[in-house]
């Protein structure tokens, strides 16, 4: 007999999820707890697929998101659920997966309790897949004037900035708030720095141009800091190069070597110069999810967990932890490290069931790639290196790959089609509050 | 010489758009503004097309909102962005059209102004076309569990509540409180109402069935409160008999003479009865836009200008106020309706520019529609009357026709043509802020 569950913050938890410390479910299977629906959780899930276990997956969101494309809602070429997928219908024919919606606030490995806000659940075995957002580098009060794109919410509001700004500079008549106005900073150029620069040069150049009357939208300024000497820097320098080359090619302006020093609502310093501007994204630095403080183990200095080779936490076997908060040595925070991470864990579990030690990771690099626009990219595929058009065919056609369910697969391929004959953007709402555009 | 502009909230207007008293532009033309770019002043803006007017299209969002399919993104059945369109995007290759982003906060017809949150704009003839939102009858503090639809953001707000019932009804234990969860009150039975409803059913009965674990989304309830004798109350009784039919088909229950005496966060008050639940969803009243209170002229009992049959203001042959916002006898409130007084008004004003009187305005009744869940629905086309697929696919040709926008209409059709056959709904995203699930 399992010991009924106490309620927490006084809501019933349902006694079949959590029971006492190291008990068993009902049936005897044991309990796989996943926290985070992201590459590394879900795909940990659906590797277990046959294992004779009890999975409960756990997310603060109901869905998964496929987060290489969020810049494209961002830069409104695609919808929301266009990228994001129910993890309920993802899983919906697993019959050995519960999902469901919690937000997991800390971790007591003692009583093997994963502590949500609003209960608890228990587990056998625990994988941590909580990824990690953006980090101001101890500015924390940047964020305002600089959001990071990390989750749907940033992406709209992102969307929302750069379009206002347009509406913003169409109603100035003051020719320098007005370019102040069209000034777009991205701060940090990795991926997502470099795809956001490149998708806002073609917004201001191609899918505005008809629609203003007073402001002439190729006169806006895409400027992309970067603080090391390169664009893309984990990639090779020869694919860096043929990037910022491509990126001025559309227009925008490449400083590297540039750190920045403020941020407000009216401009950015970088070093002695203020470039005034009224939309700053923020793609730089990397913060691991909080969670992992709750462990009380030793943290990386951006807060990922230092697992062992296993991926398991230090003195804890049954507990792994996978994705952007593993700190793994020489594997890159990308989507296929998360997914082999994931998968990877999932064979360990089956191994630790049918008594056999874990074996440990070895991340496969297959490769980097970044898409600069339209028909633009660079892919670096080991021996083989791409820039160009094929780059960006390699990247489209991956990205489709990859994407979770027929139907977005479907609706992305229509959206981008439409988007590469007419040059348009179909997704330009500016959405949320309504408030005064103008402003001092 | 134009005197230059003041500035307004500290804000520069430009001057060619904001003009002294009665003078008109540089180049000589009327100037004329509208405001609003939903059915009444977008339509207007495009029947001027080839007037010799300047005209300025004022609206707080940047989209133009396809209204009647809004239940579906509400519903998760489609994305905000397929069935809006930038107003900027839709009146592009029309040059006597600039369109500007602001929020009108007052008319002054002393001085032919209008005032917005963040500057003036003058006008030489004025088309008011703001529309209406739900009314509470004199409780405004139900919105709060009660929200309605007229918005994006409502739309995303509903979507939101209703698949958040579903996830905490799976979290929770407690039998009665499981099922206040899944009881879904709808207050209204218009179109927005019926159509709403019928959603909800097919979602717990169909899309829902196979994702949850613990729960039977078919345990759900949708409860349909009509305050009359009928649902449909506008609409010839025998198709309100027909619509109530299918309602119950598809497991909904109709209550009609139902007056609602109270909301809150837990249940419905009807007469005497109250109906537990955490999800409320309003579809009932009208209140017009509060910009009508700014002109100083009669209004009906709703906030609507009693207009003269020009559809001008009395007093004000140079002010028109046309769709929702307009009280004319015998003309309802909907799409078709807002679409000829726009075009009726462009017509007038051309007559006005070449000196000749203005006319009145006749509503030319094309007929009623509804569409119920899957496959059903009712039409009322004058001698002809439809039900059941008939009606259902008149619906769905007729919608798709006024819609925007050759690549929503695509995108439209796939998603529709996708959750036909699937049953699936493709949005069903839960965004927006992380809170806990669980709360009493």
């Amino acid at each position: 007999m399992i010991p009924a569950a106490p309620d927490v913050n006084g809501v019933a938890v349902p006694p079949e999820i959590l029971t006492a410390r190291y008990a068993h479910s009902q049936d005897g299977a044991p309990r796989i707890v996943i926290i985070g629906g992201g590459f590394g959780g879900l795909y940990a899930a659906k590797a277990l697929k046959n294992a004779p276990v009890r999975i409960t997956l756990v997310d603060r969101r109901n869905y998964h998101l496929f987060q290489p494309l969020l810049y494209q809602v961002a830069t409104a070429a695609l919808n929301p659920s266009d990228i994001a997928a129910p993890i309920r219908a993802v899983l919906r024919k697993q019959k050995n997966v519960n999902v469901i919606m919690g937000d997991a606030t800390g971790i007591d490995v003692d009583r093997n309790v994963v502590r949500l806000a609003d209960g608890e659940l228990a587990y056998d075995i625990l994988i941590i897949a909580t990824g990690a957002t953006h980090s101001y580098f101890g500015h924390p009060e940047w964020e305002e004037n600089a959001p990071g794109l990390k989750t749907i919410e940033d992406a709209l509001e992102i969307r929302r900035r750069v379009l206002r700004a347009f509406e913003a500079a169409e109603r100035e008549t003051d020719p320098a708030r007005q370019q102040a106005w069209l000034n777009f900073v991205v701060v940090g150029a990795g991926p997502t720095g470099v795809e956001l620069a490149g998708a806002l040069s073609e917004i201001a150049r191609q899918t505005m141009i008809r629609d203003f009357r007073r402001i002439n939208p190729t006169s806006a300024r895409v400027i992309l800091i970067e603080g090391v000497g390169r664009v893309l820097p984990p990639y090779p320098p020869t694919l860096s190069e043929k990037a910022a080359s491509q990126l001025r090619g559309l227009g925008v302006e490449v400083m590297t070597n540039a750190i920045v020093t403020n941020v407000s609502d009216h401009g950015v310093r970088v070093g002695e110069t203020t470039i005034p501007t009224r939309t700053v994204l923020w793609a730089a630095g990397v913060q691991a999810s909080p969670l992992a403080r709750t462990l009380g183990v030793p943290l990386d200095r951006t807060g990922r967990v230092l697992v062992e080779p296993d991926l398991s936490v230090p003195g804890h076997p049954e507990v792994f932890v996978i994705g952007d908060l593993a700190s793994v040595p020489n594997v890159p925070g990308v989507a296929p490290a998360a997914i082999q991470e994931g998968t990877h864990t999932a064979k360990n579990i089956e191994r630790m069931i049918a008594g056999q030690p874990s074996l440990p990771f070895h991340y496969h690099d297959k490769g980097s790639l970044a898409t600069i626009g339209r028909a633009a990219g660079v892919a670096d595929f080991g021996r083989v290196k791409l820039s160009g058009f094929l780059a960006w065919s390699a990247w489209l056609g991956i990205h489709i790959f990859f994407l979770i369910g027929f139907r977005n697969r479907l609706l992305v391929i229509l959206q981008w089609a439409w988007a590469y004959v007419t040059f348009q953007r179909g997704a330009r709402l500016i959405t949320g509050k309504v408030e005064p555009l103008m402003k001092e």
